[in-house]
């Protein structure tokens, strides 16, 4: 006979707690790169892109984005076989994809923008599914700050908001990047852009500068140097994971960004222990984003080989 | 009664082990400095000078160098206050002081050499005092290959010696650099450096091309960016500490280095930790030096303060 409390407890185990569903909005593009060694086309491009697969590794993702009849259905399906959910990726049927050719100077830092062919990007300012809405983590990838802000008005129920700039926006739509800011947790900016952000050379000063701007907290991305991180009562900087096998730096500070978020919406908190580990996160991700064209490398990793990575930087910083 | 084992067993404690004389031979200098903010004359410069400061928060150190008949002797007292041995310090009657003129950029990170008067530091080519020829670990601040070679072959029971170098000698000098190269245990270059020797822009490629060239390890110092390490089997980077007060960077590298090798020599060992601990101490200390103009930030400065750096240091970097 049973007692009603083992009735009550079923043998099946109890559920996990509920993986936070991850939202990106940005572009998804079609990259044409060259490197002093390669060029290489029709590489599966975009900042949404290499932030959602980065992210996958960790959580669930919904991405949200436009593409033009030119996009192949082999980029989409590699975005899926990740569990990546694309029923937010709009296809406009007469239109083309954003496309971006570019090519990097001999010290792998530095590239050249060929050609920017904007297309459907150029009037993305998405009406989020309803289910979308509900999403917890929200990053908005590099675009017009009036439309991330737009995307952001239809999260009210967000956890945790972190959006991304570029020195376009700083000089072009200052004042509603501003007011986007006051309403971010999180800002994710590379170097050069916190310098022309706060007019200060010192990225240590310059990150509580941007910080006094209104997100929580702050991060400057510095490439191949790393990573700093801001907050009311925390300076810190983490380098970059070592490697002598750069191939196609694109997308690097996306993967950074969803490999931090992404861990951040596995771990449902964002304490500053946690925040460090994202950050640490985000670095390695990016590290294996930059050995390959493209998602190429990527499509080799699994979490493990994450993981291993991880132990080997912790290892490398203990002393 | 006292038995023998008591009598031969004294009650003064055992002496500490004997801490290893750290010897550093190169330039002592009055800088000129100018900086966005102000501009400072007259000040204690040199590589020798301020690496042998940033060591004796360490170790005791001997100091060869030369100067001329306008060298101030406060100079030499503030070098004397620290337990540095100068009786190394040669004054040419005749001679005036090697004396450097720069400028930085709004970055603090670039600099225009506006004046070099080599003066005495032209003809410099010791003869090393008796004593000092049985120094332990030897440091060859940067000079022409030939004087540091000609230095080196007069310490033959060294246990560790490193030098560093600059882009003036990888032009002009290489032939001699790359024999200096094969008896040095340890190089330190600053990036811009380890790309000249190597012609490769991939610094973690570089650094084991230069570690192939001789040296049993190289460091690559990145300035803000901190530094990384290069031996057989070991990869590693560390970044700098992050301070908002930049003063005056002139000698952060010397300093670096000191910090380095003063805790190479207290610790009489080279194992890889305690390479990689010395390494950051050398950031650290370099993290104090460029707090103030030439070595008047590193005057307020005591043991317990880099230790007290150290630690958060060490939290920074551990999650």
């Amino acid at each position: 006979m049973t007692s009603t409390r083992e009735f009550t407890a079923p043998l099946i185990p109890s559920p996990q707690p509920p993986i936070m569903p991850l939202l990106v909005v940005g572009s998804v593009a079609i990259d044409n790169v060259t490197t002093p060694r390669e060029t290489r086309e029709n590489l599966l491009g975009g900042s949404a892109t290499h932030f959602a697969y980065a992210a996958s590794f960790f959580t669930s993702v919904r991405l949200v984005g436009v593409v033009g009849a030119d996009w192949p259905q082999e980029h989409t399906n590699l975005l899926g076989s990740r569990g990546i959910d694309t029923s937010g990726l709009q296809t406009i049927a007469n239109g083309k994809t954003f496309t971006w050719t570019g090519k990097y100077h001999d010290n792998m830092n530095d590239r050249d923008t060929l050609d920017v062919q904007l297309n459907v990007f150029g009037e993305f300012n998405p009406e989020l599914p309803e289910a979308y809405r509900r999403a917890k983590y929200v990053f908005l990838a590099n675009g017009v700050p009036a439309v991330q802000m737009n995307v952001l008005s239809q999260v009210p129920g967000r956890r945790l908001a972190v959006a991304d700039t570029m020195d376009l926006w700083i000089n072009t739509a200052r004042d509603d990047l501003e007011e986007l800011m006051l309403k971010l947790d999180g800002l994710v900016i590379n170097d050069s852009e916190a310098k022309l952000l706060t007019g200060t050379e010192n990225l240590a000063l310059a990150g509580h500068i941007v910080r006094e701007m209104g997100p929580r907290f702050v991060i400057i991305k510095k490439g191949e140097h790393g990573a700093m991180f801001f907050s009311e009562h925390e300076t810190y900087v983490l380098p970059a994971f070592p490697t002598e096998k750069v191939i196609d730096p694109t997308g690097a500070g996306d993967s950074f960004a969803g490999g931090m978020m992404g861990y951040l919406a596995e771990q449902d908190n964002f304490e500053p222990e946690t925040l460090k580990t994202a950050m640490a996160y985000g670095i390695l991700v990016a590290s294996f984003n930059v050995e390959g064209f493209g998602l190429e490398r990527m499509q080799q990793v699994a979490r493990e080989d994450i993981d291993d990575r991880m132990e080997a930087y912790r290892k490398m910083l203990s002393f």
